[in-house]
């Protein structure tokens, strides 16, 4: 999940449990702490205890706010559970996970120690843990639990277009510079790859744009509700074209992304005039600058960021496929046809003509 | 190009030359004629000759808007014109394209016979066709040709978000229906090609969406100047997913859709009660529901309108890839990245940190 | 399915069923007839009922053989049934399908005519029709009838490598064709399509060859078992690439392709001048020699053979998925997984680290 | 390049220069040794500068093999030259690159110290070392250098299909096992995931199947010429599926496989029962079984081996396409398409009828 900062309190929003069976519901789980849930409720407020995953930034804020994970039945009412605390509250504790090339950090080089690249992901375990009555937001009104994941999913998944297309500005500008070094930024098949990127990235951002710009005002306390069919069309674009962006940057970049000496050969005196010999590609830029670009390139196309939470970030491609299937009105379309077909309106009337509206909102 | 019908006045723009040799400029060309050019200058108006290939509903509107199809150089200042004629002026002839499954109009079928399928595409020709001044636009003003390109193929380009995702939608509703007529329509990989679908025919929109939100308000006249990033990944996207789509409706729709038998056959008495036997799926649906169903399918799908037009209307791909190169920034991205990298900016100054903005449009 | 000319016999197989309601089994149908079937035991033979559709070339051939479409229980019994019976057998019925352009086929043409395409695809309806014991290859022995399917359909989907990159080659070679005619043949944006499009193509073939060269020889009768996973490969390839050598010859010959006038305009008197002048590329080529080249490509690009066949011709994907699932070893892939990473054989012995080998074929 | 090792010889075939700037030849290059050449002639041998790039397994072999990278003129000469020497024959020096993840080995763990990986790429310098002329293949014969390459080339290109699906299976078995410990292994959108990677991996494999099959062999010296088409249809297909497959595999493991906390955390006395109660699925597998795979997994489909040596190894991308535009027959493609269209040969005789077949080679 994703954390931001108002002023000057950093949050996290922690919303993905830690699952346990993935088929089975929180109240079926062999392991009953496998979602986060009320063990005890008390006079001043409520003991909660479970882990949530994936959460980025989350060893650097102040506060999380944690939010159910999935729909919930009656059974499941200790799991809907919502609620912020600060991070150092007794019982909270974070476990960073592991990042491709982390180990590199600890060389303390200003190339392959990837000064550039600061963020984690952690899990947060809540060991039971209190919370003041005022601090929760939701408590086993399990009704809400689904309403409370659309909104806060559709959201993120609209917000990975600025994320992950970003991310790609940085990637296509590498791969540009990579092709200036070797002196092949005009070659049509590069030009090509170049423009391919720059289409795929465009894609994602112009999706994203869509669920802003269509965007409903919520009658009663004048927020906005992002459209839940381009949010989700966003992330369903992000969960694939950033590996074909990655595959057409290694491309540019040449072999010499896998193979690329380390920092500490370059500094070896005497391997350094031979390296900078043999690494050089057109006069205008040095082996160094080569060397600098190729290893942000290994760190951004190849990283975490941009492939596995491409992928998984604000729900998995399957849960954006469930909630397109859910969004698109199938009968009105087959209505449609079957008129173009010169066939009649079925009887049962679900084959209506007018588009379905949302209630509660209003453009 | 696009007909348009305002109150009672039906148009066309004409737009795309017959260009002879592609690799030569217009005034290069063995056939002096293969771009549209004045051939005399009168006193009340000029005399024009040359044809205009490709134009959507040419022969049912009453006035055709003919416009340059690429830049010009001042050796092509007799081809840099644009102009508007009533169809019927004298000199204008008008020859209708074919299209796929047209011979089966002449049968008179109502399912066979494409009753819901009214487009067509036309060549218009000009021979020495007097146009007087009042109705010119352009005249040898070569150096605006380019412009007056760009801004009308970028609408066009946007444009297709709606045109595309509307049939796109006519195929989703009739594979639907041709799922829950054969039972499947609930099955695991027949709901994955659904939503597919769904999510490929929502990328065009938004896309087209964001071309239009993102559009500049012009100083002068208080038009607009749809966002030409967005315009073209839209277009860029109608030419790849449409074949995609069509592909996944023939997957649901099962191998009837090329092998089912004519309407000529369904009505012939000896044969009506075997084909309504053996054509039926689930007991809801009749044969007469299948077939009709299927000969929609047949003539959306591998329309015309929803493939070869996909790829070329408005441009084809390659002039959506000139246009996305041209627009992107690679410098900035490729000065961000080299900062990121622990770099200097370049020396050229080309490597700049502020976007590039239109001078001529504000938001 | 497939015809095949030995000596002076041609024959047709006919596997698939109409199949009524899919997810019911054949004796589950409401329609009894939706699956071939006896219905009646003789001294001289049986009598069959039922239908069987997309058979290809079936109007022409002397004889067609009859095999299940599926897996049986032995509720199913009276469906496991294959036979062979001459096409005049009473009781035959052919019903010719309508296939994209059919109707052209009437005007009488040379060009718009179709006179290279001479594929048909129909419906066969046996009604009660009587089939000798020595013509029966299969009766009510419904274990075997999953063998049957899988044996044919593997030979089949093996087969369409040959079938589809032949016309795939067509494609590619009408496309280079009019590439030349537009003077664009040597342009980097044309050579790469063409280049896609040989790739694609040629992998299609090479999964064929594989398919082919690693078949097993059979113990018993010598014949040869073409390989499961290669032959399904292949079918699968078919199943996606030709849409996409489709789209690439489209983008390729251009807008004309949709739009192109007919053979009766190109040989009206008044019309032919203006059509050759404006028609023509570069002036080595004729405008007719483009018109048919267009009509070549869309008759080949876009007819049933190329894309609705390749879809589901020897099964739909679905079909090609559900086998190369079962043939693959997830299980010695899995062991191997665990032992890189430092883990021990699972006890339940599924984990194995030999590959499986099929008892009944020696290579 | 790969290394091989027979008997108790361990060779590296070098082939890669460095390059300089890419669209001069060796003679053009600002820096002389930016391709590896003959820098003087003595009595018993050659003395040879430059460097080669990207050498699998370069550092542990006993002897490299080194061949010209590219065709040349006779201008390049000098660089037209193929030798064998002891990697520790004096000017010789090894300078190894890093891979994703390297850092970890200096932790010495047993999970997350990568100790199934073992595989490098390196740079081999050579100083002005001396070659013997008993191992010198090929001196100035410029003219040679083109098929050194192609021949070579093809072998390697062919050879992928083995190393690439190999890898392939074990990132297939580590999904497999993956979706197995979270219990989704048979849910319908998983096994979709896990048949998709086992179709492109097969699909990679029966590609150089048919390569080997169809080699032809050399009239000569009894040896083997793999199949040029299928060789690089392999490798094409290597530069694209596994990008694929990488995504899929992520896709099934979950967001965990980018979040997963260290070896050190989980061997914490006070973590480890949290870890081991949070990260594991079904109760058949551990959390340490799920933290082992998740970084065999993360190990291989994000390696240089599986996707950056996928990309550029035995030549990158644009190197097929050139090779698969070359072999291709375009003329007969056209010339069948133009009697089909019921056209004439053309005069120029290049539209012919037959096919190519090498002159030198027989099958």
């Amino acid at each position: 999940m994703k954390y931001v900062q108002r002023n000057d309190l950093a949050l996290a929003g922690a919303m993905t449990d830690v699952k346990g069976v993935r088929t089975l519901r929180p109240s079926e789980q062999p392991n009953r702490d496998a979602y986060v849930h009320v063990v005890e409720e008390k006079a001043g407020g409520i003991v909660v205890r479970g882990a949530k995953a994936n959460i980025t930034g989350v060893a650097v804020v102040d506060e999380v706010v944690v939010m159910p994970t999935r729909a919930m039945t009656e059974r499941d009412a200790e799991y809907a559970v919502s609620f912020a605390i600060p991070l150092d509250t007794p019982g909270v504790k974070v476990v960073v996970g592991r990042q491709i090339n982390d180990g590199r950090r600890l060389e303390g080089g200003e190339i392959d120690g990837l000064p550039y690249m600061f963020n984690h992901e952690g899990l947060l375990i809540l060991e039971d843990v209190f919370v003041p009555w005022e601090r929760v937001f939701l408590y086993k009104e399990w009704r809400w639990a689904a309403q409370f994941v659309e909104v806060f999913s559709n959201y993120h998944r609209q917000g990975y277009a600025g994320c992950k297309s970003g991310l790609g500005d940085v990637i296509i500008g590498t791969a540009h510079g990579l092709a200036r070094q070797l002196g092949i930024a005009d070659k049509p098949h590069v030009q090509e790859k170049l423009t391919e990127m720059v289409f795929l990235n465009e894609a994602i951002y112009s999706a994203g744009l869509a669920a802003s710009w269509e965007a409903r005002r919520l009658l009663k306390n004048g927020g906005w509700w992002v459209d839940p069919m381009y949010a989700n069309v966003t992330k369903h674009l992000v969960a694939r074209f950033p590996y074909e962006v990655a595959k057409l940057s290694h491309d540019i970049a040449g072999g010499l992304l896998g193979t690329a000496p380390s920092e500490a050969d370059l500094k070896n005196p005497e391997l350094r005039p031979l390296l900078e010999k043999y690494l050089q590609g057109v006069p205008e830029f040095t082996a160094e600058e080569r060397l600098r670009m190729l290893r942000l390139l290994e760190n951004t196309s190849l990283s975490v960021a941009y492939l596995v939470e491409s992928v998984h970030g604000a729900g998995s491609p399957q849960a954006q496929r469930i909630s397109i299937q859910r969004v698109y009105d199938f009968q009105r379309a087959e209505a449609i046809a079957r008129r173009l077909a010169g066939l009649k309106a079925e009887a049962s009337g679900d084959a209506r003509a007018e588009p379905r509206r949302p209630a509660e909102a209003e453009k």
